[in-house]
């Protein structure tokens, strides 16, 4: 009766979808990798506290700097530049959560974003989107509705982050609304968006509440929605992102601070310096956004890897990126805060490069208990192109790390003592009751790894997994249906992204 | 001007070699993750025991069932069943030493098998052999002799394992005494040979005694060479491998035993009733092989993988895979011996799934503390095709994984406070004296990873990185320099060959 109803659920999937695990949260039963020692660690805390102590950050907004200033920071009006004592810091930090539940439009999608969980994202912001078929194009309208769809598809996507590639076709001052109003609309998952200034915050909250139907108050003790904000590094925060930091905290949703802290670029040289450096600014735009709202719910956020120093190209997935990560992931738990990390590579093509440096990613994030991986499928060239085919191959490689993660079964049935007597030496065990009542779910069923024998495969046409990517991503968009959405809250999210493009065609956006 | 001199450099870096790590021994600085509690780890030693106690295992050779008996073990002489009382394993297994010298005949590429150490090494024993030039093709003798010299070129490998792929032109009973010649002539590394009936193990341990410049007292002292005994799993072991396995033990050179459990197949459908039939048929001959020679140096070797249930095709890199490596270092480790696993994948090209799969065997590799690491560069399809961009693409990411083993340097000038005070808020590090210092040698220089921008690379090719591996083996090939050796030697090894031969053709090659 279990096989039936087991068998009937599975063609139903197969007609629905491609081999897919359920979507589902995930944790990691395992204990973090550590690369720092307890000493390092303490090391690289302090010396950060020295730089916010004697050097500061400098922040671009009278706004952020009287806020600071009367929080007790030492504020030098004319440049900007704020030094922090360091029991103010620390303190303030002490005020956010330790960990942060984010509710979807289907409360079946909410995920929690701290302690063990582990919540991969899509990818965000790319200007150029890439498959086999049209090559790399400028990002359009079409490719990013078919991403975000794409991103509802895949079981293996926690939550979108904002924007999978610019809609360049669209006006720069409105184009937030038509893109939260597709994520409200085209996913019943969590989504991000991008906070640069306050209106296009509040927008992407508005929407975001009126897809849940709730009220402000509702949405701000349960949030729904974060957004990142970029340290310009080395230490400096610009208005934009300080107005959307503000704007996040009043509306009681959560901001990630990630300084971009490249190794020889922005940052020292070494790996350690870089982490010096991550955490300074962390640190400090982190113990601002307390400043400004006491207890709002805060990531810590980490971006270390390096540039190539022959030709200043960024670097990701490398073994320093790795090691930055696994780093990372011990500064954000020293603070007690949720740790945002990322799936990256700086391949030009979905090729192998592309599969190691993700991976080494992911195997990075998941030691490091990384809570919200960004960029978590399909982030392609360094970032700057999001890949169909890239989706699916991070959506392999996410459900083989989630697998991973899953303890193994060690019940009596499990051990197997029962088949081993059955078998005789040199036997098999194809057909022993054991791995019968198995058969359908014993193991991983992958999206395209090819198992086939060679012959097979080559007669089947010698299709690499890019190729086959390329067929299950058309596969799902083909298979793709709209999560359904009440007709009252489309209708109220059309109007309302109606009236606010009027108002920014008569007014402008107020970036401030 | 900038691309000018760019071009240059590649030019100059292309006539020397490309971008490799030095050869070094590598350990880790990390504890062993481990997916077994200790109750579980516990149950798997217990169960295992209790079926080598009422179940047994079956050696097919009379004279190690007469060793048996005489140890004490339950011997039916008519089936070749042995039954093994539970203090009878253990004393046995804990006579062996839990840690391994293997002396090179260039004494700088000794190795260590044991403790912290993890070794690398070359793919072992495919019939065919693939490039993108030739494609896919039967194993022969010019392909087999590039691999060794590519495996004697390739820093990551620490040492060969048996054969890297078949030389099917010569003659099947006297091939074993060609390699072995091969080995001991083009690389200066260690190497391993296939433990196929006792003479062919005698040949290759006297060829390796001969390039060494040894006694064979010296060469039992100190051991050379290895192989690996593979299980006709479930719970048979055949009659030249227990053979080899004797031979190896009189002469002091290391066996591993390694159970061939495919959950599914030879073993039952669950990890963790694989991993009971693992440890149960290890314990076994490991037990026995202490038996014939007691203190021999032994490796418990794990090769527990699942089957694809719909298609009965092996699975290799898989999750499945991860958790058994990591459950396989926990038991290995419980009896404190070395532990061999392998770097594994099922793809039939060098595509996105064989660099996934082969980086999920080696971050598994990595953290299950694997002391030897066998098919370490090349492996294809399952085994079946060794593939000259695949050894470029695992040294790759071989070398990637032990720069993350590496760890950080912390000292004060690596935690760069005085360039992060020297670069001001929005300013960068390329300039400052931090960097300068640190320029050529700051990170990892990547064989095949391409970091420059989607124009630049399109413009030299849009080249992926299997292509570029392509490029890379072959340049390798061109620089090959045979490691030193006495022409005294190489005429000993010369005539020795060609005597073996003769006889071989006279009388043929005694199997037992």
């Amino acid at each position: 009766m279990a096989r039936r109803t087991s068998h009937r659920r599975e063609r139903q999937d197969a007609v629905k979808h491609t081999h897919q695990k359920p979507w589902r949260r995930v944790t990691t039963p395992y204990p973090p990798l550590e690369v720092l020692s307890p000493e390092q660690l303490a090391r690289v805390h302090d010396a950060a506290l020295g730089v916010l102590e004697c050097l500061g950050l400098e922040f671009m907004s009278d706004e952020a700097l009287d806020i600071l200033d009367a929080a007790g920071a030492e504020v030098t009006h004319e440049t900007g530049m704020v030094r922090f004592p360091r029991e103010l810091v620390t303190h303030a930090i002490a005020k956010a959560p330790s960990s942060i539940e984010l509710t979807a439009r289907n409360p079946e999608r909410s995920v929690v974003l701290g302690g063990k969980n582990i919540n991969f994202t899509s990818v965000s912001g790319p200007p150029n989107v890439s498959d086999l078929d049209g090559g790399r194009r400028p990002g359009n309208l079409k490719d990013q509705l078919n991403l975000i769809r794409l991103s509802q598809s895949l079981n293996a996507i926690h939550m979108l982050a904002p924007s999978p590639v610019e809609a360049l076709e669209l006006p720069a001052n409105s184009r937030h609304l038509d893109v939260c109003a597709a994520y409200a609309t085209l996913t019943d998952k969590c989504w991000a968006t991008r906070p640069i200034g306050r209106q296009r915050i509040e927008d992407a909250i508005e929407i975001m509440r009126i897809a849940r139907g709730v009220s402000a108050e509702e949405a701000a003790q349960k949030p729904g929605m974060l957004a990142n904000i970029n340290v310009n590094s080395p230490r400096r925060v610009d208005k934009e992102m300080l107005a959307g930091l503000m704007a996040l905290g009043r509306a009681g949703q959560p901001v990630i601070v990630t300084p971009f802290t490249l190794a020889g670029a922005m940052s020292p040289v070494t790996v350690a310096g870089a982490l010096v450096q991550q955490h300074t600014e962390a640190m400090g735009v982190l113990a601002f956004a307390q400043m400004a709202n006491p207890g709002a719910p805060m990531i810590y956020g980490g971006f270390t890897s390096n540039v190539d120093m022959k030709s200043g190209a960024p670097v990701f997935g490398s073994p320093e990126y790795v090691q930055a990560v696994l780093a990372g992931g011990q500064l954000a738990r020293h603070l007690d805060l949720p740790y945002r990390s990322s799936n990256v590579n700086a391949s030009n093509a979905v090729d192998v490069q592309a599969a190691y440096e993700s991976l080494m990613s992911l195997w990075a994030v998941c030691l490091g208990h990384v809570n919200l991986v960004y960029h978590g499928h399909g982030w392609l060239e360094g970032g700057l192109t999001a890949s169909f085919e890239k989706m699916i191959l991070d959506a392999e490689m996410v459900q083989m790390m989630c697998e991973v993660l899953t303890p193994l079964k060690f019940d009596d049935d499990s051990l197997g003592l029962a088949a081993i007597e059955e078998v005789p030496p040199g036997g098999h065990f194809f057909g022993t009751a054991h791995t019968l009542a198995r058969f359908d779910n014993a193991f991983y069923a992958p999206m395209i790894s090819d198992w086939r024998n060679f012959e097979a495969w080559e007669e089947a046409g010698a299709k690499t997994g890019t190729e086959r990517a390329n067929t299950v991503f058309k596969q799902l968009l083909a298979e793709y249906e709209a999560p359904p959405l009440d007709a009252d809250r489309r209708e109220e999210i059309e109007a309302f992204v109606a009236r606010r493009k009027e108002e920014i065609a008569d007014r402008g956006l107020d970036a401030a």
